[in-house]
């Protein structure tokens, strides 16, 4: 390997780690070539190097600055503390709710949505599949084996399952009106009020809305943005707590966009195989992958049955439908008999059509130009981000999903953001709803899932001059 | 007022009144005669009156037997004691989940379905129109609004309401996955684990399940066939167990049939207010009438925003639909809260469908047939109780809804018949899943939402000889 090129990789590997952050400005040419002692010529080679390779760019007489590669997001501050929801229940609720309320309104840019735009999906075709299987269903579907859920889409469901590695029977899956049913199925099939759950910190504001819910406890677990929960963290938080479960997006977490390598899933399930803890796995991002191929769940690994595997067509085909699903291993009879006690079942119709619609091999196809038009999205997005926040900006660069998780700079508060945004038309997800103790308070959540256009880009740009103006040395 | 007519009404009344039975002989003419101290022309004149009425009917050579108005059920034997449903929980979820899985084979005859056959619903019409709505539907309908429920099916729920004579607008209306789904929510909103909630005894397994669900307890009023809930140790359960709400089926209770009268409504509206108690009315049957007009719910007397008003459109339209709604009067903000965190929203498509099923009228004609259905059907599943089931079987007349409450013969065991049943291939809904405390061991819940033909007589011959087997007497 010649001089520029070990260069090349040394910085890159930097960059890889998180050394080095978006945004950071390169050592000059000058000063790079005294301190690596080698000539300007070598250094200016391995620059050209990873500019092609995308990682840095340079700007006009200022020289080189990283743009590519893994984010020096800083770990997560939440520390871990037991925080019992029950007391902090009604202001988190309030909060969550408040935000949620205010950024449902259909005339602001929906940055702080948690759907992607449905016009990234097959609708029309959908809808058509699902009226032609409707009118020639059997009459007693409507009635029979409702608790379970239809038995072609629960067949459909397996075979995506066997396709991905994993051996998971039509038997094994009860489907639900969406994840969000799912997982709070699983949550009270392993927990009863007052006992306590591991989630991670920042976590998804449902889940801690779930929670509340029930009246159960949680312990937040740091989660790095690049890969995901801190196990040992985790270990200790078992022994002390003695939880009843633990509730992880084991694939581009939200609001993180974090991804557990295989090895780090199964590390995850040795932990929880050996404390016998169930796994709630919430997997609703794992086919918005951007590598080569879908990453698998942590229950790939699971001989115990401790995981309860849980996902949805809501984010990957069928908005709206509220057509979710859950392979919840040894507790499959609980939570089959939970979900007839629930709701009893999923809106027929809706499950029949997408049934109809996997069966009919179109779903690949469509996962694909959705995953193309997500990556080109965080791209154009990212790009903006750059271009209109202040330096201090930091960012996540997710290898799928449709979050950026941002950092703003220092003393920028999030939820004085999301005020003045609202104002402007604008909505972000501050990040004190993703945390039962309120963290994360200079950080917001981006929702790149919509097409991008002018409105976006001018949304982008209003957002940075706001951040701007709520920097403490902007102030007069 | 002629002799004649003053004697048919004397009878009639005691019909009514439950103190001639269905089935019960009338006096001989000769013996009425005597005892009446009338002619025996008169006596003859008043049961030929009767017979036209419909309310007795002659036998050759045995005389007249009572055929029709009130039936003499025995009063619920459920003694209101506090009954902690924790402690009997196992038990009680155990045997009605055993039942309802035992029954849900397709093979059986569905007598103790919950569900009234699908063919009575306008299935191709439904799904036409579904498919034509959600084909031409705002793509953002299927992420904007969620919550709550598409705008214009509440706007046509709304639209019933304001016909049978109540306020409700569409914002005070939460769409949910069933009626099942708005109960549970109501629960959710006004108590919590360890609370007690008055239902009534019978009551229906669904609301023992919820209670338990979410570990509340319960206090098991008792009701009665014709006019329901024993409101005066209503009161007394108020006072001592102080319930944060109760759950009554105001009109065709389930399994009873039972409707209150609006003088017994607002009694009931009066009780609640002055005790300041919620009331989660449980109002699914109440378009499947068999008078003249549609009974109001309790809902209607309210003025305090105490009455929780939940239907469905799965008993009367869309069977598997899964599309509830909830009035929850000063609820609201809480109900809605709890849908958005339980299960986000319905299912869009099912809504959409819905919401244009209702605007392009045919639902009242819809109506009109299915209530006709089941009245024909009731008046052939009485007439085959009558002919094949032994003497001392007592039955209710509802007047609307689709179950006969049936009370075999006294020793026979329901729990016994339901297995002899299955055995050969029939179900019934046996009288202790309808009880926290298992009593009601001697009645059964019979489905006659089933289109009548040959198959089903055949199941009420069977079951009409099984209970004659599991008589004492019949003992060798």
């Amino acid at each position: 390997m010649k001089l520029y090129e070990q260069l090349a990789n040394s910085i890159a590997q930097s960059i890889q780690e998180g050394v080095l952050c978006r945004g950071d400005k390169l050592p000059s040419v000058r000063q790079a070539s005294v301190s690596r002692d080698v000539s300007a010529a070598t250094v200016l080679e391995a620059y050209y190097l990873l500019e092609a390779r995308g990682l840095i760019t340079a700007r006009e007489r200022s020289g080189y600055f990283v743009t590519g590669g893994a984010v020096n997001m800083p770990s997560s501050p939440a520390p871990m503390i037991e925080s019992q929801l029950e007391s902090t229940e009604v202001d988190v609720s309030e909060l969550v709710f408040e935000v949620l309320e205010s950024i449902r309104l259909k005339s602001v840019v929906p940055l702080g949505s948690a759907f992607p735009s449905p016009l990234l999906f097959p609708r029309a075709n959908l809808a058509k599949t699902m009226a032609s299987s409707v009118q020639i269903m059997d009459p007693w579907a409507s009635v029979d084996n409702l608790s379970a859920g239809d038995i072609n889409l629960r067949r459909q469901i397996a075979l995506r399952y066997m396709i991905d590695g994993l051996h998971v029977t039509a038997d094994e899956i009860v489907v639900t009106n969406g994840a969000l049913e799912a997982l709070n199925l699983c949550l009270m099939a392993v927990a009863r009020p007052g006992d306590t759950i591991l989630i991670e910190s920042p976590t998804f504001y449902a889940a801690l809305q779930s929670i509340e819910r029930i009246g159960l406890r949680a312990v937040e677990i740091p989660s790095h943005p690049k890969d995901g929960i801190d196990l040992a963290a985790m270990e200790r938080a078992i022994v002390q707590h003695q939880p009843k479960a633990c509730w992880l997006m084991t694939n581009f977490q939200n609001p993180l966009g974090s991804l557990l390598s295989n090895e780090k899933k199964q590390a995850l399930v040795a932990l929880i195989t050996k404390y016998q803890l169930p796994l709630i796995e919430d997997d609703v991002y794992g086919e918005l992958y951007f590598s080569d191929k879908r990453p698998v769940p942590a229950k790939a690994f699971d001989t115990d049955g401790l995981v309860m595997h849980c996902s949805s067509f809501s984010k990957c085909l069928a908005p709206g439908y509220r057509v979710g699903w859950v392979a919840p291993g040894r507790f499959i009879k609980t939570v089959a008999r939970l979900k007839l006690t629930t709701t009893i079942s999923a809106s027929v119709p809706a499950q029949v059509g997408i049934a109809k619609y996997l069966q009919k091999g179109g779903y690949d196809k469509h996962l694909r130009n959705l995953r193309h038009a997500l990556l080109v999205n965080q791209i154009k997005f990212v790009e903006a981000i750059e271009r209109y926040f202040p330096a201090g900006t930091c960012l996540t660069l997710p290898q799928g999903g449709y979050f950026l998780w941002v950092k703003l700079p220092d003393n920028v508060n999030a939820l004085e953001l999301h005020k003045l945004a609202l104002n402007n038309g604008i909505s972000i997800a501050p990040g004190p709803i993703f945390s039962a103790q309120r963290h994360f308070t200079s950080y917001i959540r981006l929702n790149y899932g919509h097409i991008w256009d002018a409105r976006i880009e001018a949304a982008l740009a209003t957002l940075g001059t706001l951040v701007l103006g709520l920097m403490p040395q902007s102030l007069p």
